[in-house]
């Protein structure tokens, strides 16, 4: 579980590195397919993994800032150390004694969810992915070269 | 680890179901970013996935269609079938004692690469997530509502 999380945290860091060169203008055209702007797609996986992971599964009350309040990409690196600090060390004591634990969700509609943890980590997982293939074409679309999804290769795991 | 690749193989069969209504013209247009193109992708992911797991990891003697091959999406969803009842046992009996065996990949430049088992399984299933988030922007161009990629509400943890 851990290492997936630490490959997305990864190549996230160098997205946003990557977008400290790219212009406000670029960040914020409209753009086909997914949330439909970068920046506010770097936001987006940031807050959302913040929100499963330290108000969902743990149950804290966070306060997650509104885009308008992060809208640049060093807000956005702020942001996201700052939860990273706060939710690393539970995925970093991740242990299979967590997998079948129950959180309750409520949706935007007020409906609650049940979820296992080990259903809300791995989409955690899988949601940062799936956005980050939406920003490799769209960096194509400003003539920028994307950063490796290449999970092979990052030193994750050293032999 | 299991889950996570039920996850991309519950996506992948939706993606092949939801391009079959797609005409080969649009499936072979090309388009920015990653492979380039609608139908490539498919066939690209399956075969990646085969290649690391059935050949990388279990050293068995593969043979992998060229593209021209299984140039349409029912050639494709057979050559996914495929692999899949060769792979999945493999993937079904996975246990942390595989985590650190090491495999020895010859890259396509001659050269040996190690890697632990645990890497290249993470790899493979970030690889296709990445490409089904690339899938999922073209998609939109053509004005088809991609396959959701949640993998929360997909009966993959039941309570």
């Amino acid at each position: 579980m851990l290492k997936l999380f630490e490959y997305n945290w990864q190549v996230r860091n160098e997205w946003l590195e990557l977008c400290e060169t790219v212009s406000m203008e670029e960040l914020m055209k409209k753009r086909t397919g997914g949330l439909g702007y970068i920046l506010p797609t770097l936001y987006h996986f940031v807050a959302v993994e913040y929100g499963w992971i330290c108000g969902g599964i743990q149950q804290k009350a966070i306060r997650i800032p509104s885009f308008e309040d992060v809208m640049g990409v060093r807000q956005i690196r702020d942001f996201s150390a700052s939860c990273h600090a706060e939710l690393a060390p539970f995925v970093r004591e991740w242990h299979e004694g967590l997998e079948d634990l129950v959180m309750i969700d409520i949706t935007d509609e007020g409906v609650e969810e049940a979820h296992k943890y080990g259903e809300v980590m791995r989409h955690v997982i899988a949601h940062e992915i799936h956005h980050i293939g939406q920003l490799s074409v769209w960096s194509r679309e400003i003539g920028l070269k994307p950063v490796s999804a290449n999970l092979i290769g990052r030193g994750l795991f050293p032999i």
